[in-house]
């Protein structure tokens, strides 16, 4: 098809996919002229993992180094996983104290050297994120997050597609960064669940006092 | 304090202090002159918290309105929580299908009206960018997204401090949206350990081969 019919089937614009496609995001056509080219259903699906990234938020350059992944899949699962983390994380700050995200990343049964150091690096900015803001995660749900964190990873890696190369890399790399914000979805709607049940009513009743404050 | 003081203890610039007194983030001071005023403890935690929230990537739109729940907190739990929830989450956008999300979200023990429809609104715009990449979470494992959501909002809201109106705000605004950055760390770091225990090795020893790819 026309780049104009791509545009059409996709709804992304043209300027848009010219861009793309100057950024090497998206392979070129087939020429067919000197000004023309034919552009295929790998164009199709490409446009979709790419305007699905972009709208997830990650930026050109990161979006780069996911399709240079799906263009050449690594030796195996592990490794493209790898890369799709490092991809998608941004560098650890090396003057961050990664000792507390250790200890919790052990928990989960990790190893030193098993992963780039940047995943801890965003495990521990995030706990100095907190201790800025004077907030203690109580160890009970510290715990919840590790058991969660690992049930969830568990169920995903046993999912991981056999068929094919292409299908285990489009099923690690966009499985990890797109469905982020699902689970932070799915955890809101659960604790306005968890805080009905404890505090307050979903039929309008009155909801219990705030702790600390007087009930009448 | 004078502003200078609060400024070196809490590593503030002056400029980013008056710009958010401006913005009516931060109180006032207690006026000691027509241009001095002095500021004590609830400032500097103020400005932990609102550090924390930047650091976290919410606006100051959003902040104004997480601030004012800290400072005019509602009756109850449950209606800060949605309110916290309110003002970190987009609007919904009013042409979005909400049912594929309210199936997930009944799976959650939701019941219509129970929370703000922007909550829906965001798990159905994280569906879509999944569709949008041709992306499909196997049953399995959503089944094991919606367990884990509900453990964490369990764990959590069991927590809800009880000594204190003020402690219960800041438990449940802050852990709400401070805590989302750790939740993704953990997960991918749970990832890297079950991809480890399954396709590779912790110790440079050859990983499995690719689906698909041959084994020679």
């Amino acid at each position: 098809m026309r780049i104009s019919e791509l545009s059409a089937s996709t709804g992304v614009p043209i300027a848009t996919i010219k861009y793309y496609l100057r950024e090497g995001l998206l392979p070129e056509g087939v020429r067919t002229s000197a000004t023309q080219a034919v552009y295929g259903d790998l164009h199709e699906r490409r446009l979709g993992v790419i305007r699905a990234l972009v709208s997830s938020g990650v930026s050109i350059a990161d979006i780069r180094r996911v399709i240079a992944a799906l263009d050449d899949p690594p030796a195996s699962p592990h490794e493209l996983l790898g890369l799709a983390h490092s991809a998608v994380t941004p560098p650890a700050d090396e003057t961050i104290d990664l000792a507390a995200a250790e200890v919790l990343a052990t928990r989960l049964g990790w190893t030193p050297g098993m992963c780039d150091p940047a995943l801890l690096g965003q495990i521990a900015r995030s706990l100095e994120t907190l201790d800025l803001a004077g907030f203690t995660v109580p160890d009970a749900v510290m715990s919840a997050y590790l058991d969660a964190a690992a049930a969830i990873a568990q169920a995903e890696l046993s999912e991981v597609p056999a068929e094919s190369a292409e299908a285990a890399v489009r099923y690690v790399v966009l499985g990890s960064v797109l469905v982020e914000p699902l689970l932070l979805g799915l955890r809101r709607v659960a604790e306005q669940v968890a805080s009905s049940q404890r505090f307050g009513s979903a039929t309008g009743a009155p909801a219990a006092p705030m702790p600390g404050q007087s009930s009448e």
